[in-house]
């Protein structure tokens, strides 16, 4: 019961974060999409900060795990499911873009606990991928390479793709630049 | 002395967007930095909007003129000159990053104005770049291909890396991500 009330103000920090930003999300509308008193609230957060925070490590870590690190624990074919998902657009909120790099670009200059909180995020992230190329060298899919600056320059290709897209409200920039990125890798 | 007065405010207003985006930059600062007075404004702008939209498309376009429709003009080592301006580390402002990505985070969801002006000044940069590739192949410094793509890619990736610095603090990333993109553009 105390576990469901703590995942129901995560799930609707989240949301709230996602749509708004850190700063636009009003703490009244979280308890109220979350259906908890601010009363409640307080037996496990002692802010809005500390829920926000804690919204974003859990959730995203659940996202790569669930999407990325998955891949790593089948047999093979790594590079072919880590194309499919980078092809997936169905699995992409194009309006909302990234979560991570909305924060990154809105807090990570103006609060030292978020810019800490997020970097080891996008840190996670990039050797949750680094892991899945680290896989892929192992079954002979992809010549040993430099599988950590690779990873970054995925993540790059990935985050600058879904701005474009935010930018120019077209999905087809995203689709080009997977395309790109996904030659390159084959080229290697 | 008027065109004095409306390039002070211009100059003033994209340094306070660029530094605290569009909603955080504050009126009274801009005409303090400018050294304007607010009746003076008027005879120039509407109001903080309509001023904040023509900093952003003069500012930028200047600067796209400046760093890379330059490059245009010359009468070869298109490629090369672009690949110099790509790893000039010292012309990038890495703790603001791009002005253009900020404002497409910040307001693109927001506000329809910004958003038409922020698609027209992407739309102006990724011509811009596609033009130096059309010169390049031109002069047989690359091969034939899709230019407009190239140059989607070329924004995507420079986009995205400075993102990463943004979130990682760590300058190599854009190092690293800009070296991978010439690997590529070398490779075509």
């Amino acid at each position: 019961m105390k576990e469901n009330t703590r995942q129901k103000l995560i799930n609707a920090t989240y949301e709230e974060v996602y749509s708004n930003g850190y700063q636009g999300a009003a703490l009244a509308d979280i308890l109220t999409k979350a259906g908890v008193h601010k009363g409640s609230m307080y037996y496990f957060f002692a802010n809005k900060k500390e829920m926000a925070l804690s919204a974003i490590q859990e959730k995203m870590s659940e996202r790569f795990d669930m999407l990325y690190l998955s891949i790593t624990k089948d047999e093979d074919n790594y590079l072919q499911k880590l194309f499919d998902l980078l092809r997936d657009t169905s699995r992409r909120d194009f309006s909302r873009g990234c979560p991570l790099a909305n924060l990154v670009q809105e807090m990570s200059n103006l609060d030292e606990d978020f810019n800490q909180a997020l970097q080891k995020i996008y840190n996670k992230f990039r050797e949750v991928v680094r892991l899945i190329y680290d896989k892929a060298v192992e079954n002979k899919e992809l010549v040993a390479c430099d599988t950590d600056k690779l990873s970054l320059f995925s993540i790059i290709v990935l985050e600058g793709a879904l701005l474009s897209v935010k930018g120019s409200g077209n999905i087809q920039d995203y689709t080009d630049a997977v395309e790109m990125l996904i030659e390159y890798i084959k080229n290697i």
